[in-house]
Parts: C-alpha cells; sequence; structure tokens
C-alpha cells in the first residue's frame, strides 16, 4: 500500500515529486483496476497536469493524488451515486471536501465506486486481498482502491458501517470521524442523522495525516510515541455475532495492547444501548424514504429491486416511531458517556468476521451501527490476518475526541506490528 | 392574503376547485409581482394543467399552490440560489421538501427571490405592506409572496433570522421549526448546524396545516380552541436593542395574552446565552467558508462584494474557537431547557421593530440568532401595526415541542384579533 505519510515526507524532503507519486498510483491502476474495478471515473492526464504545480510540495497535502466515492458531488468528474438514474450527471458543484482537499493540495484521481445510494446492494468491486471476497461497501471502491496500492487516500461515507466494514474486508485503516467532523455539504443525502464522511489510508497516521491536512485541524499523531490508552473492552448482546476468528482477534489485540502499557477493563455496554441499537434501523429507513424521495417517486423503476423493496419497508415507519427512536438514541448517548468515563476509547470488532466469500453481499455492519449513531470516532486498525484474509479491530473514541481515538489506534496498532510482525 | 386552510377546507367541501384556488393566485401574481418583484422563476401553466387532478382534493394539501425559495433544488424550474455562478442551473432532483410537497398534493407554482446564497446582501424584492421598505430577508420572496396574497404557502430557510424577520417585516406567519425537523436534502448548504428550513402562510394555522401535510405529522392546530400557555416574557441583553414601538407592542401582547387566560412570567435569560448569542456568529461564519468553498475558490469573482468580503473574513475563524463556540452552544441549550422548565413558550420581538425603509438593507436578525441556534421552534406572529407597518411578535418553544409552540402561538393570534381588531 502507498503510506500518505511516507509519500507526504519524501515530497517535502524533496526526494519525491507529486508527479512520480502520481505515477505511483498509475502503475497500480494499470496493473490491478482492470479486476478490482475501484473506479467509476478516473483522469490520469488532469492528475498528472496538476501534480506539476511548483507549489504543492508546500501544501499541507503536498500534492498527494486523492480519490473520492461517486456519492460526493464533482464538478470535474460524473457523479452517479452508484444508480442509472444519475447517469451522465455531472453537478455543478464540488462537495466541500472536495473542494477543502484541493485547498489542502491535493489532487483529486478519481471516483470510487459506491454502491447504489451507499446501500447494502453489492457492487462489482472486488476485495484486493483476495478477488473472490467482497471488499464491503458501501465505500467498496475507495477502500480497495486504497487496498491495492492504486491511490493513498480515498474518501467514503457511513450511514451504518459504509467506511468501517469495507476496511477491515480490505485490511486498511479506516477513519469515521466524530459525526460531522468532515462537513457533508455536496453528499448525497440517505440519512441525516447518519451520514458520517470518513477516509482511507494505509495505516492509522495516514488518516490522521490526511485528515489533519483536509481540515485543518489538530489531528495528527505521526509526531511523538502515542500515550498508552485506557481501552474499555466491549462486551454487548452483539458480542455472540462476531466469528470464532474475529472474538480470539480482539482478545489478542486486547492483551497485546495491555503488555504494551494500555489498561483494558471490560465493559458491559447499559441494556439500553440494545435498543438504541434498533433505533438505528428506524432512524435509517425514516429518513432514506424522505432523503430519496424524488428518486423513489419519478424514477422508482431505475431502482434496483433490493434497495426498492428496502424502501417499500421504510415507507411504514411513522414519525412517532421515528420520535422515539430520536429519544432513545439521545439517552443512549448520555449513557455511553457515562460507561466511557474512565476510559479513553472502546475496543470491539469491526466486522463480525474477514470479508465473505462471494459477491452477492458486502457483509453486515452490525458492529457499526451503533456507533454511528452515537456519533462516535471509530477507526479500523488493520495488521490483524487470518488465513490471509484481515480482521479489522476497531477503535472507538469519544465524542469529539477524534485525535485521542486516533492515538489510541495508533498505539494499538504499533503494538499490534510489534507482536504479530505485521 | 390567501388562508391555506380556508381554501384547503373549500376544496375539501366541494365549494372550490384546485384550479380556482391557483387563479386567485395568478391574479395576485398579474395584479403586484411587476411591483413586488417576489418570483424569479413561475410556470403557471404547468401549475393549472397539474391542478385539473382529480385525485387533489383527497390529497393532505388538496392541490394548494406552493412556492419555494430559490434555495431549493427542483427538477423542474431552475435553482439559481440568488447568484450568478448558477445562472441558468437546474439540478437533476427535487429537494426532499419539494419531493413531499408534491407527495402531499401540492402544486409548486414558482421560486422566490432569495438574496445571494441566502446572506443578508439585499435582493431585489419589495415589501407588499410598503413598497419602499424591505421585506426582510433573506426568504425575501416568499414572505413577500405571501404578503401579497400570490400564494397561501411558501418555503424558506433560516441560518441567522432569515424566516422569521421577513414574515414580522411583511406581517404574515412565519414557522420556523425545531432544527431539521423539516429536511435539509437538496437545500444549498450555508451553515449545517444552523440552516434551518421553514414556511410562510397567512396566519398561524396555516402554516402549521401545511408543515402537518407536508411531514405527515401531527401539527394542526386548528381543530380545537388551544389551551392557555404559561408565556415567558423574555428579558435579555438584546431587550433594548428593541424599538421603543417594538417595545409597546410586546408588552401590549403579554397583557393581552393574559387576560385571555395565559400565565404570563418575566424570565431573565442567563448570562451564558449571551456568550451563545456570539457563538453563533462563529458557527455561521466557520461553516460558510466551508460550505462555499467551491463557489469562493472557483467563482470568487461572482460572489458579490459584501458576501465575499464577509466569507474573506469568516477565513480567519480557527477550527479551536469554532468547537468552543459549539460547546457553547451546547451548554446553552441545556441552561435555556432548564429556563424554560416552567413554561411551555418564550414571548419575544421577531426583529428590532418594522421594516427599515429603503432596500438597501434586509433588516437585522438579532432577534433571530439566539433561537436558531438554540434549534428552538419559532412562530411569527402577525397581526399587530404601528403606523400601517408590521411589527412581528415572536412565540419561541421547547426544542422539539413544535405543535405545542404553534397553539400557543395561535392562541396569542386570537387573543391580538379580538383585542386588536385585526
Amino acid at each position: 500500500m502507498l503510506s500518505a505519510l511516507d509519500l507526504a515526507r519524501r515530497i517535502e524532503g524533496g526526494e519525491l515529486k507529486p508527479r512520480a507519486a502520481l505515477d505511483l498510483c498509475a502503475e497500480a491502476i494499470t496493473a490491478r483496476e482492470q479486476e478490482i474495478r475501484a473506479f467509476v471515473a478516473l483522469d490520469l492526464d488532469t492528475a498528472r497536469r496538476a501534480a506539476e504545480d511548483p507549489r504543492l510540495p508546500s501544501t499541507p497535502l503536498r500534492g498527494l493524488p486523492v480519490a473520492f466515492k461517486d456519492i460526493f458531488d464533482t464538478a470535474d468528474f460524473p457523479t452517479q451515486y452508484g444508480s442509472p438514474i444519475y447517469t451522465g450527471y455531472r453537478p455543478r458543484a464540488d462537495a466541500t471536501a472536495v473542494a477543502l482537499t484541493r485547498r489542502a493540495g491535493g489532487i483529486i484521481l478519481g471516483k470510487t465506486v459506491t454502491t447504489e445510494f451507499a446501500s447494502m446492494v453489492p457492487s462489482s468491486t472486488r476485495n484486493p486481498r483476495n478477488p473472490a471476497h467482497t471488499p464491503g461497501g458501501s465505500s467498496s471502491g475507495s477502500a480497495a482502491a486504497v487496498a491495492a496500492a492504486m491511490v493513498p487516500i480515498a474518501f467514503g461515507t457511513q450511514t451504518a458501517g459504509s467506511v468501517i466494514r469495507p476496511a477491515a474486508f480490505c485490511g486498511v485503516a479506516g477513519f469515521k470521524p466524530s459525526y460531522r467532523l468532515i462537513p457533508l455539504v455536496g453528499v448525497k443525502d440517505v440519512a441525516w442523522h447518519l451520514d458520517t464522511a470518513g477516509l482511507f489510508g494505509a495505516g492509522v497516521a495516514d488518516v490522521a495525516f490526511a485528515a489533519a491536512a483536509v481540515l485543518n485541524r489538530d489531528l495528527r499523531v505521526d509526531h511523538a510515541a502515542p500515550a498508552a490508552p485506557r481501552i474499555a473492552l466491549i462486551r454487548s448482546h452483539l458480542s455472540p455475532q462476531a466469528s470464532a476468528a474475529m472474538q480470539n482477534a480482539v482478545e489478542t489485540v486486547a492483551r497485546i495492547a495491555e503488555t504494551a502499557g494500555a489498561s483494558v477493563a471490560e465493559v458491559t455496554l447499559p441494556p439500553q444501548l440494545k435498543d438504541a441499537y434498533q433505533a438505528q434501523f428506524v432512524i435509517q429507513n425514516y429518513e432514506t424514504f424522505r432523503a430519496l424521495a424524488f428518486e423513489y417517486d419519478r424514477h422508482r423503476d431505475m431502482i434496483g429491486k433490493q434497495l426498492r423493496e428496502q424502501i417499500d419497508r421504510a415507507a411504514a415507519v411513522s414519525a412517532e416511531e421515528y420520535d422515539a427512536a430520536r429519544r432513545t438514541a439521545s439517552r443512549a448517548r448520555r449513557l455511553l458517556a457515562d460507561a466511557m468515563a474512565e476510559h479513553d476509547v472502546a475496543l470491539a470488532p469491526s466486522a463480525p468476521g474477514a470479508a465473505p466469500a462471494g459477491l452477492d453481499s458486502t457483509g453486515d455492519p452490525a458492529f457499526n451501527r451503533l456507533w454511528t449513531l452515537m456519533g462516535a470516532p471509530c477507526i479500523n486498525v488493520p495488521g490483524f490476518y487470518d488465513n490471509e484474509l484481515p480482521l479489522g479491530i476497531q477503535i472507538v473514541g469519544r465524542f469529539g475526541r477524534d485525535k485521542a481515538a486516533l492515538e489510541a489506534a495508533l498505539f494499538v496498532e504499533r503494538a499490534m506490528a510489534r507482536k504479530l510482525g505485521a
């Protein structure tokens, strides 16, 4: 994989030109894109011209190539949201995250595959770790492009588990920041109380570097050795849904972190968090039925069967059920804050197990829904493998404490690398 | 003015056809639009054809004509956000509020004038109560169109005071619901923690009827006599900024409500609410600099001088200042909830006074910024006049209790009408 931080340092030091970093991407794309199908739009020629700008090495992103899930509006690329309704659509404006990436000196390489309106409908993208397996979704292309070294940084979005799950399946770092830390202006909305933009990179320090550069925020964690975190090892009603291999991975990583100096305490989530987990479905369904109202009412026959039937069912959620679900979520946020008062981060699976075989499902976001609803920063820490398929370890921080979450994730990542020799 | 509720009842009772309601709008447009300039796009022919649909009288909106501020995306009308950057722009999809209006049986008549990107830059619209005065902004056209009887219902948005202020200046009911009660999908974003969609109508029961129909929510208040509310008469650091006439209006209405059976208690806002008022500027500036990043970076010369200079200054707000402002806002929401624990609604001016003379300013949103930041439902209650110009009375409810706020506003409106003979 291409480490954004490593490339940026080499550009900063004059050893590498932005154009050469782009060429590394182009080589990987030539080698693997035909098989992986991570991109829906690419413009290497324009990117090459942009990479010649002599000011780039002194920008925050140092002229690094960046890709965006095709759910972010782009004025210079078609934007199709994974739907034939938007074939050939070219928005007038860039999404804010795209514009901020350009402001920070990033070069937009292309648009990556999204599932249909970022739903759970599978896409055509394959998992670079094993092309017979799903890369996860809905940010399928972004996770796969980073895993296949086609680009050092790619953006995605998560409404249930669409950043952390594909990051886990593809064995890359995924960072879903606190709710709305990355502006969503110009991102196709599917459930406004849940939709969160995030990004993928080779490792934890890479996603932190890119987020810091794009957001102009104090989020970098590569300057110093991360402090040993106080880790809550999460027990919840979902724990039994993790595979034996995943349960073993989480316990192993907890011991590795403890040996490295972290404190680890088992924390059983209050039962109301189970209600909040259920509330996530209610909120997502209610809002999706409205967010896609135009598409559903005008172009119903151009929505795929699976998504159409999901929206059909979503129509039944009443305003009263939705309001009750939002109150449940508010209470759960307070209870979670209490449960986490003595801990810096939580440790949990990123997914029930490794990427399922086949391309007919993007896997299960069961281990992501609650954290998305809580608005908590989540990081998929790569480095654990089971039979050559990655098992994603999830670090969940406290709302608004994204840097602390990234530092803890880096601590765990480094401890794993030392112990597991990744 | 055209009462939406009255028209709907007459359609429901078979006395009026949707087509006839549309003709009333067309007559008023013919008579006054040349002077008032409320619309940027109109399509009466398409609306007339749509009005012939025999199913309309049994829909929630009964085929009533509705107008949208030109900050809502529309597939069937140009959408220009008040900016030459978007000349001739036609989005692919309707905003959710537009699609829900169609779902509810509303007929989209046209798009109303917005100031440039819903900012405080004046527009060309005139105040129907006195064309030498501003209609307020940024939802200038929507407020003016309702005031001039050109349409019974029009939608707008408020980031600082862009629904309540023009409603006050034009003497119509304005309803800015709780934050995000009306979905913002497909609405041009200028500050995502503040932007709130709202609507205008002839009276309080009209906006409640339309909001209930479009949102499919229990918000109608016309079925029964509204209960006497417990009113907090607000004293804050802003109170002295109200004109003598406005101060008299609020005190008079408080006495009228009390005589009608409401309880009225003076409530001095905690001093931290003054900090929250200042925080609103910080949040709006920080977010606008990012929400309009594409326009500012690519088309800076097509942004008007006043707004451009505002964004120039907004660039200086740091992430740390913004985060601190958001924490201030969160604390203020809790303090306001405590201060309002024994009251149903607050009573305050909708604006410092009547609509200022001239079209070189849209007036001051000082009396709206705090409530927008608090996410509280706000209603401008029309009916008070000073020298033939309306003075807007504002009812502010508790977050999420929109129906209670509308009931209290209706109670006040009726008490005023009985006493003042409006």
